[in-house]
């Protein structure tokens, strides 16, 4: 039986989605839990890696599961078994050929911002706190250039393991929630580090070190060294990934 | 010089806001770091004291501070040499007279609930898990019986100091804000743990284990033991302190 879960997890201890050494992934520790509750080594495929420090609200996954399971069971043991930043929203019966990551149609990012002189005690953890005023509407000016069909190389990370760096951008805003700006982002798939590279750079433009309108330059350019920094991943959280 | 200072804190770690013995405590945090940038013993006096494990948004308070020092400064190096849980937002020279305590005319208070099957990794410190459907619709018909000014002693912890128990409740109400239900309520002043004893009457309505029409007599009983429990502190949050 193919199973689909859907997961939520706070990114802060962990090395990313990926099982890899040098620290304990979200991956590693759903499949200890899995293997514990099934008796047998397990396998869980991710929609896509999150990177180290990385937040998830919707994360997908699939696995094989033995038949004749109770997957309410299933998903009482895996929250059970997994520590408290990570919870396992809903375990379902999924058609025998979805593949979590391949079936992906599209991702949804949301990146947030804390805009304020002061940290913010309850959401440091989860934004990128910019202490100068941000001019907002000069980084909404830029969003409407990276929507479509472009090569991304300029918001791409070294270590990329992608084959093309062309990527189709849906849609994008920036809109204030809870005394947060966030950016959200849709695309069927990212570069290595593409979101976090795009609001480095939309920063920039929102202190005036960086003109809106020089955008699509810059992404003509296809050169890494001409966008802004990496935003630190703390902001950053996987969303939603939508399927057909 | 009378010196108003407005803060935030995560109050998970401290034994509330009043110093005393067992544990570290909002106001003792704040005076050893005022002492050791004023170079002399340092009173603070808050706007109302804040239980174990309850947080603030917007807790008020004041302080005698020696003529002639740099507020900005103050107010950098206090939030330099407090833990990351605590922020102080403002720091403002207040009218000689001011006292956060008696001058404050009304202080907001909000319960989040967290009424969902599954943990909520993102909210899991700051509301109440809630696992069975809660029946809204009769909560909030229960609220209108609270507003006006009412002996509260059914919702009076033991150990309450006050000299009455009569408090004015001007307004609270029950809204949806993130997927939590929120609890909120405006009152001049509160007895000990009266909110939390609030929000666990009203749980109970909300599963069905109570009676929305019997708060009135209720409230008449004047009897604690005829209330619901006390709803744990980490759901708790001082919004607003409110004065003239």
């Amino acid at each position: 039986m193919n199973v689909r879960l859907t997961l939520e997890y706070d990114g802060t201890d962990y090395r990313g989605w990926q099982i890899q050494p040098g620290g304990p992934t979200i991956q590693g520790i759903l499949e200890e839990a899995l293997a514990v509750l099934l008796k047998q080594p397990a396998r869980i495929l991710g929609s896509g890696r999150t990177d180290a420090g990385v937040h998830a609200r919707g994360q997908v996954a699939n696995f094989a599961c033995p038949d004749g399971r109770d997957l309410t069971r299933i998903q009482r043991g895996l929250n059970a078994l997994t520590p408290d930043d990570m919870t396992i929203r809903a375990v379902e019966a999924a058609s025998p050929s979805f593949d979590a990551r391949r079936d992906a149609r599209r991702r949804v990012y949301e990146y947030r911002l804390w805009n304020h002189p002061w940290r913010s005690v309850f959401n440091d953890r989860y934004s990128w706190h910019v202490r100068r005023p941000l001019r907002v509407d000069a980084m909404r000016e830029a969003l409407a250039a990276l929507e479509g069909e472009h090569d991304f190389s300029c918001f791409r990370a070294a270590g990329c393991g992608a084959a093309t760096a062309v990527r189709r951008i849906y849609h994008n805003e920036l809109f204030l929630w809870e005394d947060h700006w966030v950016y959200r982002v849709e695309a069927t798939g990212y570069l290595r580090h593409m979101v976090r590279n795009i609001v480095g750079t939309l920063v920039q433009i929102g202190l005036g070190e960086r003109d809106a309108g020089g955008l699509p330059a810059l992404i003509d350019s296809r050169d890494r060294t001409q966008a802004g920094p990496t935003a630190p991943a703390r902001g950053l959280f996987l969303v939603e990934v939508c399927y057909e």
